[in-house]
């Protein structure tokens, strides 16, 4: 067998994982530290089959239900590539295309669209107090629809992000950070600065820097966080990375100082993302049908974000930085190329620009190993098959 | 080999629909009652394979091309299911997105979408007149195309609702029934009541009762139409269902009595619909161009519909029947849920919500047993061979 | 092995298309002679397999990108075919669903959708000066992908028409011929007329004659290009008809006079398009954002337009050819049917129906030999290997 993959089957050996099987995946604070590893392990795995032209495919037939409820471009092709190379077929569940309107429930969409669905990818992250709650729905219909013998199958549901998290993003880091620093166990200490940044539009979700300082604190890192006052995340979630850190020996700070944050890190992720008073305030405007006041507070926001057209990232912030990775979720804010004012310059952008394009290629196979996981009783066993079965994902005669 | 499945491959080697070989499904009305038990019984043993885990599918490549001239949530998936089952991918010919309007006729496009299409599902149900003609006017184009070499293979239409019937929700509701009673041979006898039901929204389509009265009446029940006044439903299906029920033993009757309906019935289905007569002259101020005219119809039969509020099914309805199964193609329109006065109460609907699920997880069944038996010369022999090869659907080592 | 399987693996060992490997298909032009009878060669390979019921996949999965930037029927679902035959699943890229719009680059777009993207089809021929500049940016940009290890795969390109060729349509024509023909060694000498035709629709794209005129010239045919005074395309294709014709030992030539084009022509592609002047205008004014602008010029071409309704094909016209196949890429504009004044009469439309649906049926074997001669290193022996597996496409025992 080939030697890295027989390294990550040994890794997976190590680990417990157990609670990954039939469940779903939908903040990585609700996963033990042993599941996350398996995801990474067997992200890797998918990786090290399909570089050796190794058909990584465990359906022969079956649905990925995708249901998307704000625009999408990576996360769709993200998941499309998933399921593809496990052997699912998408099927989108277009809700403008549908009869959902027609008063029907939540529950009762979910189980019509799950017949033959083994996955479900839910993205859901415009309004806050939303996204994760009816994810939890989705789950719960379909749970039921199982039990009482509706569905064949139970499906998974995968969190293509939240009001809360951004699992299958932070997932696509941590794999490439790990990738950079020769494995995860390496981070313990790394300095990690997820950094509010500036941006001329609105309303970027709270759930990316949220994933980080919920993700990143798990593996000892010190996890500092770092935005202008008045753009706090969820206290929640603050409360889920000082706890994390405590567990793993890492640290969580806040600072109001970009600089601070900067200084000696490791790995820096500078990104613009709404105040979370903001939001809960857009998402109660929005209940109310107060449409006018919803535009009002654009404009307040906007101008708000004005005033920190200082938080930007520059080849001098770079510099007092400890040769620090540069990381983004994509589409950055790209001074003199998107904007004239924004997130980073784009010298720092091109710089590392072929980093963060590695950084996105691992979406894919976080989702896939998600699933995986979720499927396969013995996902080692699954994969010493496949890796024997040796069937060409590109079949040629040479 | 297991035991349900040899059964049911018995139960087809009793019958002869040696014409739904290369052939299309309309209406139901138009197979031999041996090809409908067919259709059941390939149906039930697709869902044997597959909650075996053995993979039913017989295609390597190939498409399913569907058209839905109407938005729809549960008929799009059922097709993607039964498609995806069988190893076919689904192509949607969206006709927003196409050159259709560019003057090309029916005959032309169906052609130039069919290359590789092994089946055309079609959902028609807009206008009086329009999707049965529709249908066949694409079976027609294909035929000839496939005559003249054009077409490597002839597609399969399989009607997923016209004007006229719904062949995939009957035969759906029909293999639930039979699950329920024990078998087709059980029915006889039995009551089924067909009837109008109050709803608050508009021309819901005529198909859905026509379909059960085309259907049920097939196999000797005692099929009863009811409905207010003026909520005929067309006068060609009527003489069909009370053919069929002379055939069979069965009988058919009308009442505008919807209690009389429910009295002692085995299974009732009440369901909205739009009167006939309406549905007509919406058909001709449509051809005519006329709006106004369709808006002002469609308030003077929102006003129609009010008259009859009472037309809702409660428990004490309920009671009057013989312990009868409720059915509902869904979505319902809730009484305190979808709507303040509707087809049905909450307590009703709820009672009998996992029945209607189980109900709609046939769909994907049905039409994958039309698919099959459209393309298999030898079906008892491909599902010996299926059942034989034992390929896992979901593929893991234990 | 089928005879005819063999001729045409024979027929491959005469050639050398080495350059066609892990490489795209923009411009016939660009391809040696050839390289354009390999894509003869394996399409009808394909063909054959198909048409035999072996299964001609390669892929066990892998994504299909389609990029369509104007709507599209036929193209869509050739692509969709040939990806399908092959194995690969398509993902559409729907820029309006996406976050495109963000400021994202070409560059960042192409690679986010490329992980798992073996192929990508793009259809932009919108703007003159537009289409081939996009579809080599996103050539650039994911060769560089690759290069750099962020993709694992090289994604290839298959034009499916820019603004100055339209290579599917031109090799399935090419296929077509060749197949009426006997060969394309038969063309030499034959006289093809590519001429303009009226359409009371507006700014037709120039890619089609282009492809025709850039093609055939190939081939030692007498290529002439027909049209009304101001209606010339390109003259950068021209040049290109030119040097192939001398190099073909055909002829290329140009006149004002249907009548002369079509007399004793052995095939004629009569066909709308717009000038190339006034393309050119249209693109700078979109450029300048002056949209009053384009709807004079709209208002000015189809003025002109309309002093030329005498070029149209009718029974008369063809009877002075010698005995001419009648072609067209369809949609047609035909007298009668689709309009009242326009391409072609619907009598000579219906001689050449059936001729013309087989010309279409050839662009998904086109599109699948494209790719299948980018992803294989010896296709010879890879067909030989599909024969000799003889797994089959439909399986069903008989």
């Amino acid at each position: 067998m080939d030697a890295q993959l027989q390294k990550l089957i040994d890794k997976l050996d190590t680990l417990d994982f157990s609670d990954m099987y039939e469940n779903d995946f939908l903040l990585t604070w609700d996963k033990s530290k042993d599941d996350l590893e398996a995801v990474i392990a067997v992200a890797n795995a998918l990786r090290n089959l399909r570089e050796r032209n190794i058909s990584p495919r465990i359906f022969d037939s079956g649905l990925g239900i995708s249901i998307f409820r704000d625009n999408s471009t990576r996360t769709r092709f993200s998941f499309a590539s998933a399921c593809n190379m496990l052997g699912l077929t998408v099927q989108d569940l277009d809700e403008k295309k549908s009869q959902i309107a027609h008063g029907e429930t939540v529950r009762e969409t979910a189980t019509m669209v799950s017949f033959m669905a083994d996955v479900i990818g839910v993205r859901d992250d415009m309004y806050i107090g939303e996204g994760h709650k009816y994810q939890k729905e989705v789950i719960a219909s379909v749970d039921e629809s199982y039990k009482d013998g509706i569905l064949n199958q139970k499906p998974t549901l995968v969190s293509l992000q939240c009001d809360i998290d951004h699992p299958t993003q932070s997932m696509a880091d941590l794999l490439y950070i790990a990738d950079q620093f020769g494995g995860v166990e390496n981070l313990k200490g790394k300095k990690i600065a997820m950094s509010w940044a500036y941006s001329p539009s609105y309303a970027k979700p709270l759930s990316v820097p949220q994933a980080i300082i919920g993700l990143m604190t798990r593996f000892g890192m010190d996890v500092v966080l770092a935005h202008p006052e008045g753009y706090d995340v969820m206290p929640e979630v603050e409360d889920v990375a000082r706890k994390n850190a405590q567990e793993s020996g890492g640290t969580f700070t806040k600072t109001n100082d970009m600089a601070e944050a900067f200084k000696g890190a490791d790995i820096v992720i500078p990104k613009s993302w709404a105040p979370f008073v903001g939001m809960e305030e857009r998402t109660k405007l929005y209940a109310a049908g107060d449409f006018d006041g919803i535009d009002a507070l654009e404009q307040k926001l906007l101008e708000q974000n004005k005033q920190h057209m200082d938080w930007v990232t520059t080849p001098e912030l770079m510099a007092t930085t400890n040769n620090a990775i540069y990381m983004h979720p994509l589409p950055a804010d790209i001074e003199g190329v998107s904007c004239e004012h924004g997130e980073v310059t784009n010298d720092v952008f091109e710089a590392h620009r072929v980093g963060m394009y590695k950084e996105a290629s691992y979406k894919p196979y976080a989702i896939a190993a998600m699933i995986f996981l979720a499927k396969c009783k013995d996902p080692q066993a699954t994969l010493r098959a496949l890796d024997a079965a040796d069937k060409p994902r590109l079949f040629q005669e040479k």
